[in-house]
C-alpha cells in the first residue's frame, strides 16, 4: 500500500499525511467509540481547499474511502475510521474572517464552535447554535450534522445560519454554493442539502455564516417537579404561548449526578427539573420569565426559582450542560438523541424507564424539551460484555420507542454508523431510495464516508 | 393526441381533466406573463395525492411535460405552460388540519398563504412568511419558490417553517419527507432540497408547517430621506444592533405612486421612505422603535414618525404593500427580485436609476431592505414593442448589476423561465453541473417543469 500513499504524500505539503501508528490509532473513533471502528492507512491534515481537492482526486483515482472528521466529538460514529481508507481531518483549517457590516463570517471548518462565537462577539455579533459540546466541537462538524443545542428552541439549528459553503466533491471538484446574501433562491437549495449530510456528499472546506446582533440579556427560571408528566405539560403550555430561548429538562438521575459533583443544592428528590430562559418580552425577558414561573407553579412544580442575574442564571444552565459529564462519571455512555412531538415527552421518559428496568441499566434522560429532542444517556460498564450488549439493545429499543411515539431516531447528532441500521425503517423505502439516488448522483463510487449517514 | 388524454381522463375523477380551450388558455401564464408561453393540451386539477400520482405515471409513460402550478401568482414564469404538455394545478387541494399542541399544521398545497394564516390564528398560532401577495398566492407555490416577504428579516423565509413534505416524483412515486418533529436529522435534508425547487424535482402534495405562538404587538417607525444613501446607511446600523421585524424601503417613484392612490400625506419630495417595525425590546417593541427612530434621525431623515397604535402602523405597512399595484397602475410591469449584500443597497438603487435613464424607462425600487432583497419595478407600455424590448434589456442589466455588486439574480421569486438565461453565469459551471446532476437523478426524463428553474 505504501506506493499508493506515496502519490498522495508527493502531492501535499510536508507533514500533511500522517502514518505514525499511534497517531493514526487516535483517529479511529469519535466520541461514539464505535466498537467496529477500523484503522485508516493514514490521517490527512490539509490546510487549504486545494489540498482537499488533491486528496479527493487521489482517493477517486485509487477508489479508496475517505472519512471526513472535524473535532471528533460526534456521537453517532460519523467519523469512524475504515480499514484501508484515510481519515481527512479539518483540524488545521482554522481561518476566519468576520464582516460586521454584512453580519457574516467566512470560516474554515476546523474552528471550534466556541471560537467562532468568540471571534464574532468581538464585533458585537452572535452565532447562536450552541451544542452542549460547543467548547470542543468544530463548526465544520456542526454543519455536517446540522447540530442543534440549547438555544435552538427559539433561534433555530445550524442550517438556519449557513448562507454558503464551499465543498469538495468526491472527484475533487470544488464548488461554491450560496454566499453572503441573506436571501438567495437561484438554483436548487444545495447549501441546505450539504448541511447534515455527514460527509457523505462532499467535504466542507469553507462556510459563510449568518450572524445576529448580540443576544439580549435574559431571565432564567428553574423548577422542580415530583412527576415528569407535570413538567412535560408545562412545556406544551409554554411553547404554545411564548418563545423561550431555552427550555431544558433533566430527570432524577441527571439531577442527582450533577448534584453529586456540583453540590449546588438541587432537589435530589425531584423527578424532573426544568431550566428555562427568555430574552423576549419585558425587561430582560422578565415578563416571559414570570409567565413561565406561573405555568410551572400551576403545573404543580414543587419549587420554582427565577433570576434576572445573568451569573446566577448561567450557573443553572451550566448545571444542565454538566449533566452529560456528570452521568458519564458513573460509567461508559451510549448517548441517545431521539426526538418526539412535544406531547409525547412524558411517554418517552416513562418508556425509557421501563427499558432501563428491563435491562437492569441506569438510563438518565435529559432533553431540549422545547424541541422534543431528548438525550437518554445509557450508562454501562464497558468491561462487562453482557452489560455492554444490554446497553446496545436498549439503544435500539429507545429508537423504536421514539419512532412508535411519532418521533425520530436522531434529532441533532446524526445517523453516523451507529444509527444506520434503524434509518431505512424510519424513513421508509421511498425516502431511503431517494437518499440513495442523491448519494449516487454525487458520489458514484461511494468513497465519501461509505456506510455512514445513509 | 386525444387518445393520449383519454388514458388520463379514464384514470381520474370526472372534471379533473379540463380541455376547454378558454380555460386552458387562462392557464398559459402566471403573473410573469411570459411572452413565450405555450398552450397545454389540458389543465389537470387533482384533489388528492393519489390523483397526482396517476398524472405523473401517465406523463412518464407518454414522456410528456408537466408544469405544476399553484395560484399562478409567480413572478418568474415558473408556471408558464408548454405546448403539448399539461398544467397540473393544485388549486383544488385545499384541506388543512391544525394541531395546536404540536404547533404544526398539515395542509394541502392549494390554500392561499392568507388562508393558512387565518386557519392557524384560530388556535392562537402564527405562520410568519408573508409575501406581498399573501392574500392571493398559494402555500404550495410559496414552498416551491421558498417565498420570502416582509417579516423575513426577523422571522426567516418559507423553508424555515417547512418541517415535512409529501412529494410525488416524476415516475409517480409518493414520498414522505420529514414530519411533525421540530428537529430531525435522519437522512439527507431532502425536505429542504424540495423547498425552492420550483416544481422541477417533484410535486408537493402535502406540507407540514411549523407554527409560532401569535406574534407580539409591535411598534412602527416611518422615516423619509432626501437621499437613498442615508436610508441605506440606517439599514446597516439598525441590523447590526437589533432585530427589526420589518425594514422596508420605497423610492421616490413608489412613494408618489402610492400617494397618487392612497392620498395619505406621504412626502412626495422624499428620495426614500423607510417603514420599520419591531416586536422585540421594550413594551410592544418600543425600545427598539425608539432606537430605530434615533438612527433614522442621525442618518439625516427629513421626517420621522413612530406609532405604537397597530392600526396606524398597519396603514404604513399597507402603503408599502400597495406599492406594487400602485406602480402597476402606470403600465405593464416587469418585476425584478435581485438581492445584494446590505452595504450595496444604495449602489444598487443608483445603478438601477442609470439603467432607467439609459433606456428611457420608469423603474421604481422597493426593497425588503433588511435582507438586501430589492424589487426594481420596470414599467413599460406592452403595446409599444420597442419599449417592451428595452424593458427586457433593463431586466437583464439589473441582474448583471446585482451580481456585479456581489448579489443574486433572485432573492425570493425564483428563477422560473424568465431568469434562467442568467442562472449559469451566476452559479458558475460547477454549481450548475451539480444542479443538473440532482435534477437528472430525480427526473431522468426531464418531464417536470422542463426549462424552468434549472
Amino acid at each position: 500500500m505504501d506506493s499508493v500513499l506515496d502519490d498522495l504524500i508527493a502531492d501535499l505539503p510536508n507533514g500533511t499525511v500522517v502514518t505514525d501508528p499511534d497517531i493514526v490509532a487516535s483517529y479511529r473513533q469519535d466520541r461514539a467509540a464505535d466498537p467496529n471502528a477500523g484503522t485508516a492507512m493514514a490521517v490527512v491534515r490539509p490546510r487549504r481547499t486545494e489540498e482537499v481537492q488533491a486528496v479527493m482526486r487521489w482517493a477517486t483515482a485509487h477508489g479508496l474511502p475517505v472519512v471526513p472528521r472535524g473535532a471528533g466529538t460526534g456521537l453517532s460514529g460519523g467519523a469512524t475510521a475504515l480499514d484501508g481508507g484515510i481519515v481527512l481531518t479539518t483540524e488545521r483549517m482554522r481561518d476566519i474572517t468576520v464582516d460586521p457590516v454584512t453580519r457574516t463570517a467566512v470560516t474554515q471548518p476546523g474552528l471550534f464552535n466556541a471560537e467562532v462565537k468568540k471571534a464574532v462577539a468581538e464585533y458585537g455579533l452572535w452565532y447562536p447554535p450552541d451544542p452542549s459540546s460547543f467548547e470542543i466541537c468544530s463548526i465544520g462538524g456542526n454543519i455536517a450534522t446540522n447540530a442543534g443545542g440549547l438555544c435552538c428552541v427559539k433561534y433555530g439549528v445550524t442550517t438556519d445560519y449557513v448562507l454558503g459553503l464551499q465543498v469538495v466533491l468526491a472527484d475533487g471538484t470544488a464548488v461554491r454554493l450560496g454566499g453572503p446574501r441573506l436571501k438567495d433562491v437561484a438554483g436548487l437549495s444545495l447549501t441546505k442539502l450539504f448541511v447534515g449530510s455527514e460527509g457523505s456528499l462532499g467535504i466542507i472546506t469553507e462556510v459563510t455564516l449568518k450572524l445576529l446582533p448580540t443576544q439580549h440579556r435574559g431571565c432564567t427560571v428553574v423548577a422542580s417537579f415530583a412527576d415528569v408528566q407535570a413538567a412535560a405539560d408545562a412545556v406544551v403550555t409554554i411553547t404554545g404561548k411564548i418563545r423561550p430561548s431555552m427550555l431544558e429538562f433533566m430527570d432524577a438521575v441527571a439531577i442527582n449526578a450533577v448534584e453529586d459533583k456540583l453540590k449546588m443544592g438541587l432537589d435530589r428528590k425531584a423527578a424532573a427539573m426544568m431550566v428555562a430562559s427568555s430574552d423576549d418580552r419585558g425587561p430582560a425577558g422578565s415578563e416571559d420569565a414570570a409567565f413561565m414561573a406561573q405555568v410551572f407553579t400551576d403545573a404543580g412544580a414543587t419549587e420554582v426559582f427565577s433570576t434576572s442575574d445573568p451569573d446566577e442564571g448561567e450557573a443553572f444552565v451550566a448545571a444542565r450542560r454538566f449533566a452529560i459529564p456528570a452521568v458519564e462519571a458513573k460509567g461508559s455512555l451510549l448517548l441517545e438523541d431521539v426526538g418526539v412531538p412535544l406531547p409525547a415527552l412524558a411517554d418517552l421518559v416513562s418508556g425509557v424507564e421501563k427499558i432501563a428496568e428491563q435491562h437492569a441499566l441506569m438510563i438518565s434522560v435529559i432533553a431540549h424539551a422545547g424541541d422534543g429532542n431528548t438525550h437518554p444517556l445509557i450508562v454501562f460498564d464497558s468491561s462487562d460484555h453482557a452489560e455492554a450488549d444490554r446497553a446496545q439493545t436498549a439503544f435500539g429499543e429507545i429508537m423504536d420507542l421514539a419512532v412508535g411515539l411519532g418521533g425520530t431516531i436522531t434529532g441533532e447528532h446524526g445517523v453516523g454508523r451507529l444509527k444506520r441500521p434503524w434509518l431505512e425503517s424510519y424513513l421508509g423505502p421511498e425516502a431511503m431510495e431517494l437518499n440513495h439516488r442523491i448519494k449516487k448522483a454525487l458520489d458514484p463510487d461511494n468513497i465519501l464516508n461509505p456506510g455512514a449517514a445513509i
